[in-house]
């Protein structure tokens, strides 16, 4: 039993908390994220009224989408697979679980936050934490070899969500992958190209794409020092250099993982270089880079890779930086991260104002981000059969969010419906011509609606067109029935004119075929 | 611990079931299934030779989609969406897991069947049983009173999986739903004639749509003589008329439902009975039903929706059938439930084969069903406020089924990608003008792919043409680009002419958009 009198309290004090967000006229999403907390202490409390009293909520960190959400995504969407077709992707789908031994030793330290289903008895299953590992057991499973392929669909983290910055525990990866044995860097460039389609094309406003490659970072940590052990947990402190200046990352390196002062100063050398073709060149030259083979091999990628990137025209935006280094295990050569740089539409996250760079102020996160896998497939292969693969996920719930705040702050109505036609009537009685006339305008393909009433008043049918935006209005009377004519209205300019029956559907189909 | 030897005399037997399997050239999912459970009795027995041994395979009673399934499935929800937005509607999306509690008590005994996630601190969750619930969720948590949304999401049931029968554990539902306060049987009607549009259209034979009141179930059970307390019991029993013949079905309602004789034998002549509004009408004037007001106004309704069907031009497949009786608890008026009647081109199921009556023999089972029920979403309202509700849910995996067997039967070849145009060489150390056309043709939207090699063979490009369906090649050689022009070769003709590049982009246009 809970000690009612400190839920009263903690009521007390969420109360004023939703309270002080609504005068602040705080964001929605934050104030039903404080509610809901709210609700869930009533809840605790039991109630005394003896009613069924329950929390009417989406679980923690998820989210309805209503029709106008919808419409953004449906069009977010349609770039985006729109550009994966365009480059020959087929796609596939994969179930929403997976046995939970797929998942087993895929992700590192994040694996604490799989959702993992109940044991209901059968099998133990958890939900899908990404889509790549999906796609790995796929390939495996079915001893495919060579496929490019795309795959749409949500994952699943116990992260800690942070709903107004479009973190959330259910949200949309949008994945893009080329497996199959290729000549070096050709598959790697066309990943960059669909990247920079895609965010041009959603018009988010200027963005960066960081380029990299896990063996330049190991031999980097090789030539300055870094025992073989401590490469990975090293590299998860240079992947902290988006979100903490280099003092602090330095600060860690040394005191938390041990690291010599020496070492950290040459990582710290390296990281902060930023360039293109003629870093990877200078950095071939370099004393002691050039001391890695695996650095020179890595290096030598990067220069191949940016002659292909020109040949694309996509170098106006892509950046080699020494300092991105993406977390997850299962990357073996070149990795990349799309940022967006502007500010103004997105929110920016509180970890960048405390960066003390300058380009991190504006770094308002993360939109994509991928790389080259050679070793994952094996993991599932009972043979260990590597099939090569490098791929691309696009962070879609930060995109729906600046898309919504675009249509928000901008004039035009986002329509939910594409109905072209309302048939209305001017009279009573008329709900059987209605029905029969939009009839014949469904057997014709004609998107239509009547009202669900025997008697409606004209008024209410134009308001209703004018809310949901509907184009136009076929209006029955008693007059245009005996004159075999239907009165066609244009909601927006009011005009009206009669046309004959028989003309009706071409009429419709000429005035909204811009829609 | 397990006894090994039991387990080992299991997989023998097991291994005999597989290759029977094998030999008698059983489908290949019968014999994939069979397979996964020989795995998992291996994988029970625990390897000897120290290797990761785990199982490559999906969880139970779920699938991969692979490319050519998904180019089905998009053709088919493609023309399933085009019917909800061409009868106005606007779509939604809920999340895959719902709280528990909200889930609880809405579906009586199958309720065992709901997934629940693992408790790891936090809420308790299930992943959702049908997009029913969550949209009466999502209505009375927004205060909607009004809405027409579709919704097209994957559901989950811990059911026998009956996988070659296109029985899943995790499945699409397409649902389709009018919420608000209107004039009774028009949204109902509108339902039908969806249903109705979407099997037409599907072309997947003929198909009858069973249609039945759950006032005229309950006002038949009151004249007969059921007890109101035996109402949902005897009304699970009709329900089961489509898998077993009437003596069965009396057979359980007499000895394990503990009915009269005499009320079942009346009950048998009812539900015998199939009709249209001319049945209505032989009922209302029926002595015993008559006696009943609830049923009186199930059967004018009937006789309404009839009208509508008529207009909307629906009545050939529609049949009043006072054998349908759903089995979910939340209807509360109209109900009806599509079947496919022609044995031919859908998989029998053995229940139907068992079944004695002549019309169940050629039944492929349900493809749509739905009905009316206007107490749900008070059923989440704190105060109990009703929002009126009919919808429909198009069951897709048995749709998918038939699809699929469909296209295999067919000579055409399902593409499963657009590409229009390969960009080929017919000599080597091409790459860079390759990707420098490949690039022009994406910059100007046309679906287009270049093999990822140095130097490809011309041989190896073309075949590869053949295989993926790709109508085009352009191709170049050091002539053509001294001409500033491209081979374009038409795949299907081997006809070979060259383009002036300047002209390739309508080119290829012109001679893809019928595509």
């Amino acid at each position: 039993m809970e000690d009612k009198a400190q839920i009263q309290e903690a009521i007390k004090v969420q109360g004023e908390v939703v309270r002080k967000l609504k005068s602040e006229k705080a964001s929605k999403e934050q104030i039903d994220e404080e509610v809901a907390k709210l609700l869930e202490l009533k809840v605790r409390l039991g109630g005394d009224d003896g009613k069924h009293q329950f929390v009417l909520k989406t679980a923690k960190g998820t989210r309805d989408y209503n029709p106008k959400q919808m419409a953004i995504r449906e069009k977010v969407f349609n770039t985006i697979i729109s550009c994966f077709k365009r480059h020959g992707a087929e796609t596939i789908d994969t179930p929403v679980f997976e046995l939970k031994e797929t998942l087993t030793g895929k992700y590192g330290e994040d694996s604490k936050l799989i959702y993992d289903l109940k044991d209901q008895g059968g099998e133990l299953l958890s939900l899908r934490y990404d889509l790549t590992v999906p796609f790995a057991r796929y390939l495996a499973m079915n001893k495919i070899t060579n496929i490019k392929r795309y795959h749409i669909a949500k994952v699943y983290r116990r992260d800690n969500p942070a709903m107004t910055r479009g973190r959330y525990r259910e949200f949309y990866q949008c994945d893009f992958d080329i497996a199959g044995q290729y000549d070096a860097m050709i598959p790697d460039a066309e990943c960059l190209k669909i990247v920079h389609e895609i965010l041009s094309e959603l018009d988010l406003g200027d963005f960066r794409i960081k380029v990299n490659d896990r063996r330049i970072l190991d031999g980097m940590f090789a030539v300055c020092g870094v025992p073989d052990d401590k490469f990975r947990t090293i590299c998860s402190t240079v992947d902290k250099l988006d979100k903490m200046p280099w003092e602090e990352v330095k600060k860690e390196m040394v005191n938390e993982k041990g690291l010599s002062e020496e070492a950290a100063d040459q990582i710290g050398e390296y990281v902060s270089m930023q360039g293109g073709m003629d870093l990877a060149e200078r950095l071939l030259q370099d004393q002691k880079m050039s001391q890695s083979k695996l650095a020179c091999a890595g290096l030598s990628d990067i220069k191949l890779l940016f002659s292909y990137l020109q040949l694309f025209q996509v170098t106006d935006k892509v950046v080699f930086d020494l300092s991105l280094a993406r977390g997850l295990d299962y990357y073996t050569g070149i990795i990349y991260e799309a940022v967006l740089t502007q500010a103004g539409v997105a929110p920016v996250s509180n970890e960048a104002q405390n960066g003390t760079n300058a380009e991190e102020s504006v770094n308002v996160g993360s939109v994509a981000g991928g790389g080259r896998y050679d070793g994952l497939v094996g993991m599932f292969d009972p043979k260990g059969r590597k099939v090569p693969c490098v791929g691309v996920s696009i962070g879609i719930e930060r995109v729906f969010s600046i898309m919504e705040q675009k249509a928000e702050a901008s004039a035009e109505k986002v329509r939910t419906t594409e109905v072209q036609v309302m048939v209305a009537s001017a009279q009573k009685n008329l709900l059987e011509e209605r029905l029969r006339l939009v009839t014949e305008l469904w057997n014709a393909g004609i998107k239509a609606e009547v009202m669900y009433k025997m008697n409606p008043k004209l008024l209410s049918q134009l308001q209703y067109c004018e809310e949901a935006g509907i184009p136009l209005v076929a209006i029955l009377g008693e007059q245009e029935l005996k004159d075999g004519v239907v009165k066609l209205r244009v909601v927006a300019t009011r005009e009206e004119m009669d046309i004959a029956r028989t003309d009706l559907i071409s009429e419709i189909r000429r005035r909204t075929s811009e829609a």
